[in-house]
């Protein structure tokens, strides 16, 4: 393994029981090498979903100052940023007012942007972050955005090929993001049909299946008339919910991307070698922690049942339980040692004109 | 390297810059197979050896809520408990309820209690949460006092063999702790003539050395009339002063602790195994630490100069900064692979008659 001496600096939430936010990104990133300063944006009991949670959350003035003593102390010297939840608009002012000035001294930041807004058609933080978000777009290297924020960024309803593009657009050329990574579209009749078979035809024909995009500049520093460069996969989808998959997977792939990394065929590009890493690892840690739900007592692997979870909340929360991540058992194959199978991003050349 | 199902609540502070408290025992023990519930008592820039550091400390309150919430959803089950800094006597009663309660409702809870005071004659807490600790010890399984530490829970002074085997009396008898581990105990003359030359001849003529002593009560249960078994160990000093490395020494020993291994020779106890396992990989990681400090730019391992640290507190701060635990790099010695040497606890048979 790669030892490199490189600096992340990470900015999200915490939480003392379970994998999400920085539970689940610190870990990983720390055994692929990365040295982590961690910033703890709330420090909460366990995640929502569980129903029942509280604690603290960190006010803006306090994450300015812990900012402000970092940098007096020469502390505030990272190779790469790594951003997600951050509750309110005061918090998420003193990030970017800290984002700006990483950029500023540091050009060559890797910086990778969440922007922890909603799912499913649903905000879960409040409306005024979203300008904020905008505003920090441009500062950022990746973003990682789920199919609501995308359509929540750049006020583009997903319904077609069109839309997709322009969106994309939007993100690159407006606001000049060199890397788009959506780990998870669903796969809308007009987006599968739309697929080059070489993408398609990796799905089998029995179980549902996930998208995952990712958009390149090959020349970020001309983000107006460079093409963006598309690649894409499909992952089958494992029942059940699962919190924290998408911290999981933002930190794996601010792991795994080298921009200067020279790929060895010509299909590929430094993002989608990081893309195909990431999403290789979470599935794989996805299979784990499936595998190991199944192997809990009945009660603790009951299905999702509104009335049944509104009798008793604690059927709720021992489900919740039972589908913690299994990053702790899984740490081997985050180092990449006997990973099942390998999910390769494919290049998807007609994109943007099929 | 054998993935264990047990959970260990961590209860520490926490730094975003460094490896202190949490940040040096939480990554060895998830390295080791432990899931680990992470606590942070405060959530600080960095540690106070910076001279500047500010953030949040938990209040009794917000700690009271965290273990509340953790109960209702069931999440409270860890099979082993780690406390350390704790700031002020409010927090640390709350975390003397949720012990008591925790050892009430699983006996057999392996409880790593680190009774953190002070050091060299000097107290870092207020004097107010000492007989707190004192009602403490009783709950724990293993306690890694300094030696300053030792002299204030038992107000003994150790000055003498006779005040050695009074205070380790102390500790067991009266405070029924089964297991004390003193890591670093500095090597005075009455201490020097008192080893057994089987531990002694392990010394370098040209090195200073600490002397690391455990004493474990063969048969908890009755710790009235069993007779402690004493183990003890030569280490030579390294230079410099380095934070956060009784932490990793005290999560390294839970980690490695297992009350019911049988020790494949009559002379160790599973207690001097760990101890064993926990001093090979904590002097691993600080010859590790140091021999990289060596490697830095002259301006950031200036030695200790009080005079010109007043005139360029900077001076201080990259000092530190060059002295910060490598655990990252040295993750493979955490996981026993790579050590360049390892320190055997050796039984000191004729402590309690020589």
């Amino acid at each position: 393994m790669a030892i490199t001496p490189e600096r992340v600096l990470s900015i999200q939430s915490h939480v003392v029981f379970g994998y999400v936010g920085g539970k689940a990104a610190v870990f990983p990133l720390q055994c692929l090498g990365y040295d982590v300063d961690v910033v703890n944006t709330v420090n909460f009991s366990n995640h929502s979903g569980y129903g029942r949670f509280g604690g603290h959350k960190a006010t803006a003035s306090e994450l300015d100052t812990i900012f402000e003593i970092m940098e007096n102390n020469e502390l505030l010297r990272p190779t790469r940023l790594l951003t997600g939840y951050i509750p309110g608009a005061e918090a998420l002012s003193v990030v970017e007012k800290l984002a700006t000035k990483l950029r500023q001294s540091k050009p060559d930041l890797i910086y990778l942007l969440d922007p922890v807004l909603g799912d499913s058609g649903r905000l879960y933080v409040a409306p005024d972050v979203i300008p904020i978000y905008q505003r920090m777009l441009p500062l950022s290297t990746i973003i990682t955005p789920n199919w609501f924020e995308v359509e929540t960024l750049t006020k583009t309803e997903l319904k077609d090929m069109a839309s997709l593009r322009r969106a994309l657009e939007i993100l690159h050329k407006e606001y000049r993001v060199p890397h788009v990574v959506i780990s998870s579209l669903p796969l809308k009749p007009w987006l599968a049909s739309a697929l080059p078979p070489s993408i398609l035809s990796s799905q089998s024909e029995d179980t549902s299946h996930l998208l995952c995009i990712s958009s390149s500049l090959p020349d970020a520093s001309n983000s107006c008339t460079s093409i963006p460069i598309i690649h894409a996969q499909c992952v089958p989808l494992i029942p059940g919910y699962f919190s924290g998959v998408g911290d999981l997977f933002s930190a794996l792939l601010l792991a795994h991307f080298h921009p200067d990394s020279k790929p060895e065929t010509i299909h590929a590009t430094p993002l989608s070698l990081a893309v195909s890493q990431a999403l290789t690892k979470t599935h794989a840690i996805l299979l784990l922690t499936h595998s190991q739900s199944q192997t809990l007592p009945e009660h603790e692997k009951l299905p999702t049942d509104d009335e049944l979870d509104e009798a008793d909340p604690l059927r709720k929360t021992r489900r919740m339980k039972g589908r913690e991540l299994a990053l702790i058992k899984g740490q081997n194959l985050i180092r990449g040692v006997g990973l099942p199978q390998v999910w390769e991003m494919i290049r998807w050349d007609c994109f943007w004109d099929c």
